[in-house]
């Protein structure tokens, strides 16, 4: 009989999930992990946040599964198999994330941070906002999300441009790859990065980036860092809030989190901090999406969104 | 000769427009309002808040020109003659209303007023946001600028509805018409006011409208207002934002412009203030909509965009 172990840490409720699977696949036997199970029966190990010993004697693994889009953390364990990893692609945490772009972009387009300020001084000083067509929007990382936030904010009106390691070609974006970092960055106005997190991307967005970016909008450029903490240096984006270098940020993750609250970041009125809600996955979803690839590659489909490990996602 | 009497007052830069005019228009006499003229040789005149002797001896007048989407202050002056009036309409300012609605209605669905009081408070207390789809966005008002909001809304995956005075079809919008205000208010959570201002719409925004939205959007229900300040009645607003009938509202429209510094609004920390600057048009595309206009009505075309006095827009 095919196996499922669940694995699943960090606040998440392992019990609703076997009683979802159960439900989902009844010719399946569904594991937790506190259950006493054989090891080597494992067929296929759903994981996130897993623990030191989660992987420890599964043998006979055909897949490990990952509820998390990226996946740098599991990458870095200790003991993970040599089997393939399918990671979760949710068309409902694709929407959630297009969402939170879509409203940090508006927001800061919209001169948010400024017309608040005015407003805590009671100051009345009208000051057109410049229109979505002139503002540039730099996306960093073009997998499913980037693309998708691309396409909405093009619908909107925004000069939408990208950069990822390999070039793509996406409808009206303007795109850069690799080399031509400098070109995207000197050309954006506000710049969102949803890059996976490697050895290659861990502190890209630091003091020396921000400086490169394009200074036309009013109040300086704009970050929003929707992806992982380790993307930027905390200090450096504490540090060009303060001194202009940066007009504003929208930040939603964070190294570690919770955010603790020693942090500068709290204190900055133009430093915008959501508690890694951008882009939420349900249970609901995610067992569907999972059962639905289980049941595919028992029929002898091969797996889908597999990570490479060689490039971390 | 034609002439074009230009009567703009308001920090309007009357003569830049002038200027604009006679290049646009050759075979027009273009006259500033602060000029020597004969009134009876004027074809057009227009308008953008207009003293109250702008019209005197207009006794040959084939058009007001209203520089203003909205035409409720005119209206009301006391010697407008009785020449059709035609009203500009602007993509650009089109354009620029759906971007500030996007913006706040983005904002609000985002649960922004939330996150920011627990920035200040240094909490890190995650919940999901609604998705879009989960949240109704209720349209007062469907004209040029309503319709294109109800598109873009519609187009990030937002349950639109629209009531006005007549009903419109819309796609994917769901209708509600004249007495159905009731059932519209009853399952909005974001309203977003872009009526015309007319006898019947002021002070519409009151205590007993608020009373009536759908307490679904965690927080209470939004209000936005981008048509007039005349549209709310501000001391049952500031009420309602501080006794929690309202989660939050965003207005860039008041009663008088500038707010006083003296009004409650400006303190309320989920009171959104923007100094009336949701669309504002350029001189541009003020000068090439009625330098065309001029033209083809020269040539024998009807006017178009004109005003109907007895409904008030």
């Amino acid at each position: 009989m095919t196996t499922l172990l669940l694995h699943l840490q960090g606040g998440v409720d392992e019990h609703d999930w076997a009683v979802r699977f159960r439900a989902a696949l009844p010719f399946v036997h569904v594991l937790q992990h506190t259950d006493a199970y054989d090891p080597a029966s494992i067929d296929y190990a759903m994981v996130w946040k897993p623990l030191p010993n989660a992987f420890d004697g599964l043998s006979n693994l055909k897949a490990v599964l990952s509820y998390g889009a990226g996946v740098d953390a599991l990458l870095q364990h200790p003991h993970l198999p040599d089997a393939p990893i399918a990671r979760f692609v949710d068309p409902d945490l694709t929407a959630r994330m297009v969402e939170y772009v879509v409203a940090q972009v508006t927001m800061h387009q919209r001169l948010h941070t400024r017309f608040r300020r005015d407003q805590t001084a009671r100051r009345w000083a009208p000051l057109d906002p410049p229109p979505a067509s002139a503002v540039h929007v730099g996306i960093m990382g073009l997998g499913v999300l980037g693309s998708a936030c691309a396409a909405a904010l093009n619908g909107l009106g925004f000069a939408v441009q990208g950069w990822s390691r390999s070039a793509k070609a996406l409808p009206g974006v303007t795109y850069f790859a690799g080399d031509a970092f400098g070109a995207f960055l000197a050309t954006t106005d506000i710049l969102v990065c949803l890059l996976p997190l490697t050895s290659a991307t861990t502190g890209i967005l630091d003091r020396s980036l921000f400086q490169k970016l394009r200074r036309s909008l009013p109040g300086g450029p704009v970050v929003i860092n929707a992806a992982r903490g380790g993307h930027h240096v905390e200090a450096d984006l504490a540090q060009a809030l303060t001194d202009g270098t940066l007009g504003a940020a929208s930040i939603d993750v964070f190294a570690p989190e919770p955010l603790p609250s020693t942090s500068p970041l709290w204190a900055l009125d133009n430093c915008y901090i959501t508690p890694h809600v951008a882009a939420v996955s349900s249970s609901a979803a995610g067992v569907a999406y999972f059962a639905r690839m289980i049941i595919a590659h028992e029929a002898g489909a091969p797996l889908i969104n597999l990570i490479d490990r060689r490039l971390g996602y």
